[in-house]
């Protein structure tokens, strides 16, 4: 059993800290398909622009994504999970056991 | 990999969904210990008593939680994991497996 002052738990609210917003996981989950642009996720999650942008800067800042914009005409800014960001994976993995399992 | 069209991108937005908020997650964690009263979530988690009470009626409308009232006075209201709710310990563990190997 996982009790409120395990690790675990103090863990997960780290966690949380970083993942707190619904477009997180979203994202990620987006990302595990392999890098993509700003508008081929906006479009995909059918996100508003500021929101998907806070979202990736918070990412970002939190070295699950990485940014890398490719300066030959036309510019264009891709989107990649770090190794931190695929070894989320797992997680994803065991989320979609439960929702099939529950929600189907 | 998991590709955006994969059911498991579709059942995680559905998990998402249901745990969308910050805070159902540490609450889900903090019943892991057992069942609790309101007043003991809500100061384990030092979350305002309208927080609290939204995410748990969201949470029970999901069946995730159940809500019993003890009605021996002082009456008392007590919330548990379902089955269903128990069940999605194992995600917590692989989600404070990967914050103990990345957040710390």
């Amino acid at each position: 059993m996982i009790n409120a002052d395990h690790p675990c738990a103090r863990s997960i609210r780290q966690v949380m800290d970083i993942f707190g917003g619904k477009w997180s996981f979203a994202i990620i989950c987006e990302l595990h398909a392999g890098p993509k642009r700003f508008n081929e996720i906006r479009n995909d999650l059918e996100i508003s622009t500021k929101s998907l942008s806070d979202a990736l800067k918070n990412l970002e800042a939190n070295g699950v994504v990485t940014r890398t914009v490719h300066s030959a005409a036309p510019i264009t800014v891709e989107y990649a999970l770090t190794e931190k960001g695929s070894d989320f994976e797992e997680v994803f993995i065991k989320m979609s056991e439960w929702g099939m399992k529950w929600l189907n």
